[in-house]
């Protein structure tokens, strides 16, 4: 069985750094160890195709990636089963979900980065949709996708853009952790709350977190943990459900 | 045709005040005028439902309203079909709704009170259900429910717990304007921002703003704009899709 390479980050936007390039050096060795010259993105999680493509494919390419939009090929399952690597990039999570099932993609990405390992990027809603479900993305549901159900590449969840409650803060909206607590009420699968230039690197059975922050697991009937990057969260990956 | 009595408040709780007492003297004269002793409240925006009856009922007791939770009743149609008002109460939006389905109460609710024009006080998740749709949630879809249809007592959409972006923010997840700007890409519906501590009242064709902070509106293709409290907005009410 081949083994898993998936590049999960918070988002591709971060305070003080230029589109990506928080994660330059990352990207980069994590796409050139896994031998990939040209990465297939799909921009299902906005609706300017060619403009999102022609964004996230500008960094890859000046780092030396060539970059295909998935929308540019006539069949998009196919486009999949010959991707050397796929990239999902952020936007609105329900969008992004609902366009998958449309094009019928769950199945043939899964199968790609799963059995034949091809290396999976993914930031934002592109994470949420790479974990057990989208029930913890932060996003508004513009669109009814046909389930919650996600491509599980991981089995837990990830909710990106993870955020601390603001100090002597007067909005009464529930704070993320609050939110958080409100799934676990209901679900039992860990969620894994990843600030914002934190990264979660999956090497078939390890997963490590990388980048500028700690993270926040968050587990049912449990107190909340802070990891520190660098820290092995590979037993994330045997959790049930 | 009896005119419809709708009070939808974007939160119950507002900074500097105790549970609920921003909005005590609208609650008590609207539930005056419309003759109302007894209320019937539905808590299934949370999953304790007789803490969260218990919470809501004390102060409309004191108050001098007579409250019930739906689920101290055997057959919820038959409490909604004998109430002589609703009250639906904020927590999760997508449990609410789903919950709602569940008991086929959609129906019911909406022939109530568009019908029989018995009153209905929404606050947050209870406001969310009652518009038409729950795509401007601000909440984690922690349960699919069978539709993002809801109520639609009120043919547009609202965003309850508005915020304003923070100055000087660093964290770069999509600010609340942003999040509204996705919807409208694919939908038409207005969408009133509701800062918390102001309330839409709705009187049959007229509908006014209330409380103590202006209210942003946004429109499809259009620049948003901010309404005074006080302002008519009945032209919303004449929304179509």
């Amino acid at each position: 069985m081949a083994k898993r390479q998936i590049f999960l980050m918070s988002s591709s936007a971060v305070h003080g750094y230029e589109y990506l390039q928080h994660a330059k050096n990352d990207i980069t060795s994590f796409f050139q160890r896994n031998n990939v010259s040209r990465v297939l993105f799909i921009p299902y999680a906005l609706t300017d195709y060619n403009g999102y493509t022609d964004k996230v494919g500008g960094v890859l390419q000046r780092w030396g990636f060539r970059c295909d939009g998935i929308h540019s090929f006539p069949d998009p399952v196919a486009a999949v089963r010959d991707a050397q690597a796929i990239y999902i990039g952020g936007g609105n999570t329900f969008l992004l979900l609902k366009t998958l099932y449309e094009n019928q993609l769950i199945d043939p990405i899964r199968d790609r980065v799963l059995k034949n390992a091809i290396p999976y990027v993914g930031s934002s809603a592109g994470t949420n949709v790479a974990t057990r479900s989208i029930q913890t993305t932060n996003d508004m549901p513009i669109v009814y996708p046909p389930s919650f159900d996600a491509l599980n590449l991981v089995p837990f969840n990830i909710n990106p853009h993870y955020q601390d409650p603001p100090v002597d803060g007067t909005h009464k909206g529930e704070t993320r952790e609050e939110r958080i607590n409100q799934f676990h009420q209901l679900n039992s699968a860990p969620v894994l709350g990843l600030r914002e230039g934190t990264t979660l690197l999956v090497d078939g059975e390890k997963a490590q977190l990388v980048g500028m922050f700690k993270s926040r697991l968050f587990q049912q009937n449990q107190e909340p943990v802070e990891y520190e990057a660098g820290s092995d969260v590979s037993f994330l990956l045997k959790s049930k459900e």
